[in-house]
């Protein structure tokens, strides 16, 4: 049985929130204690949005973890295994954060929006804790909080003609995670090309949380001719693209590694970082699993998977699954998931113990598409 | 229109999550990072249950932080402006957690359960990364973890007698917080005099997160001459007892004192701690609001506040109204808000910025009842 989400205070709603259902919200999560719109009830319409249009997301969830200080840049510099050498204004970096263990913690980027001042564009985990208690214990001159900060994500291959007609042609020209400040019919923002998906796209970062519907209504309205309509981070599209997901793949002993985030792990980099002789440990000793998609037989999926499903190989365990779903463009039922290295370097298919019951699947690398 | 929950392995299942399903469970929210059952559809009776008899409760969204080791002690200490001097294996203690800047991250209660083992046992936000963050920038020797121990409430004045059938009479004589190991068929448990009612009650904090379902059965089972019935937090009865919700009634500036947590605040012990000089700086300024009840008139309230209310009084913002409700036993609209000191000092009404229109309030000290 379907189960509603309760509303209250004690779940923050974004800026876009009550915009993003009067215009059809049908289901939501909750990520970083704010709710996240995850359906409006159309997933085929909503995919094709992303696929072949424009769609417009209220993923404020994405909260920015803000550090501001004369020691910012050295805190930032201990929260991520990457080096950040060249890190600029203007040009954001993929920066993962781990514990002193050496376990994926969240997957941010980084924003540096001033000479003293970080953003964290975070996944669903406390990094303002994270990085002030780190800040506080090492006694660091630098202040740790979440600023008004909101992203709205404009996704799919007309986004480039929806952002031109707002901010101009240049948008065309930002490089992948650069970012640029922009004053938007009045409203403070932050436009970057980025975005949870492979479609291309922008994320309009709002600077006042008193003008959520307006910059709803702007993007809304601007986007009319190409068809914009409202959508969520896709399911289906992000296990297509192997876009990882915080949570949702990863369990307490996570480590990046093993999603192929080994070449942003500067471990041997001169700076002190949180968990770097963990990470150089667990560089040297290699990884047991990898992050992989799977194709899986049998008749066509028609939902997502409720439950992380087990996998098997040769009589014996070999992960679990984390998302699944049909592909249209794949023409194949799809998923990611962790799989024990001995199982992807047999090259034989595996068993998934799906729901309905076992199939098997092919491994294979990400992105599926 | 009331939105569906979207469920997925991103967001955890407690070991009770399918046995409440089963049982009609209505309504869920997400608290660290697992779903929270909010309601099974009939408020009254779920409400008298808990008020007159005995209700059970999926509380496993109350995550236990370990921390465990030679320093296990020496970081407990540090956590928590509370003064542990006396703490001891079986008694628990309430241990508000605050940043450097003396906000409250979290009002846990703690737990000693051995020599080097303690848990604090939480509200909704990641003590595990703002105690491992600053254990590891500390140095210290010490593992901080989230163990597999998910709580089972069982609450109400007829909770004693089932309780008592279970574990036997020793459990009338617990202290509140006191807690010892249990066998229960079987099933290792924790045992408590805890629970977030002021109805009276135990929590089985179970150890082995596979037995969630038996241990539901369990209890329904013994619980089933007491006309046990399933139930969540409730709603009505925290306002009513006054009971802190961390993250429904703080705010990033919160500090303890404007709770009433004065008591617990030990800013001049001689161990060092988080927070430590500016919570004495808070103690000496004095607070600006206070968290407090509210009488509210006009024609009772038919459900609960989805957002935050604004408070004024003579002209001027006043505070926000946190949670409010019907109370049936005070036959009054009731509410939990924070006040400014000088519209509480006032002695008069207020007025309350509710969602169907003005009304005004009577200010009164917690606990409502």
């Amino acid at each position: 049985m379907a189960l509603s989400l309760s509303l209250g205070p004690r779940v923050r709603k974004s800026p876009f929130f009550e915009a993003a259902r009067a215009d059809g919200l049908a289901a939501a999560s909750v990520y970083n204690h704010m709710y996240m719109p995850t359906s409006y009830g159309d997933p085929a319409a909503e995919y094709d949005r992303l696929i072949n249009g424009v769609a417009m997301w209220d993923v404020a969830v994405e909260r920015q973890v803000a550090l501001k200080g004369p020691d910012a840049m050295a805190l930032a510099r201990y929260l991520t295994p990457r080096n950040l050498d060249g890190l600029k204004i203007g040009q954001g970096k993929y920066a993962p954060i781990c514990n002193f263990e050496g376990a994926l913690i969240n997957d941010p980027v980084l924003l540096q929006v001033s000479d003293d001042e970080f953003w964290f564009s975070i996944a669903d985990s406390d990094i303002t804790l994270w990085a002030g208690g780190i800040a506080g214990a090492r006694g660091m001159n630098v202040e740790v909080f979440e600023p008004d900060v909101s992203p709205l994500a404009i996704q799919g291959p007309k986004s480039f003609d929806v952002v031109a007609s707002l901010c101009g042609d240049w948008i065309r020209d930002l490089k992948y995670f650069a970012f640029r400040d922009f004053d938007l019919q009045g409203i403070p923002l932050v436009v970057a090309r980025s975005g949870w998906s492979k479609q291309g796209g922008f994320e309009f970062y709002l600077r006042d949380g008193s003008r959520g519907e307006e910059l709803w209504n702007i993007v809304k309205e601007a986007g009319a001719p190409y068809d914009i309509g409202p959508g969520t981070p896709n399911y289906v599209e992000r296990v297509e693209s192997g876009l990882i997901s915080y949570g949702a793949d990863t369990d307490p002993s996570s480590n990046p590694f093993e999603y192929g985030l080994g070449k942003f792990m500067d471990v041997d980099q001169p700076h002190d970082f949180a968990g770097k002789k963990a990470l150089q440990a667990i560089r040297d000793a290699g990884v047991t699993r990898r992050f992989m998609g799977l194709l899986i037989d049998g008749p066509d999926f028609t939902g997502t998977n409720e439950n992380r499903w087990d996998l098997s190989w040769n009589g014996a365990n070999a992960g679990y699954l984390c998302a699944s779903a049909y592909s249209p463009r794949k023409q194949s039922n799809i998923a990611v998931a962790m799989v024990h290295v001995d199982a992807i370097e047999s090259g034989q298919r595996i068993t998934v113990h799906a729901g309905g019951g076992d199939r098997t699947a092919e491994v294979v690398e990400l992105p599926i598409i």
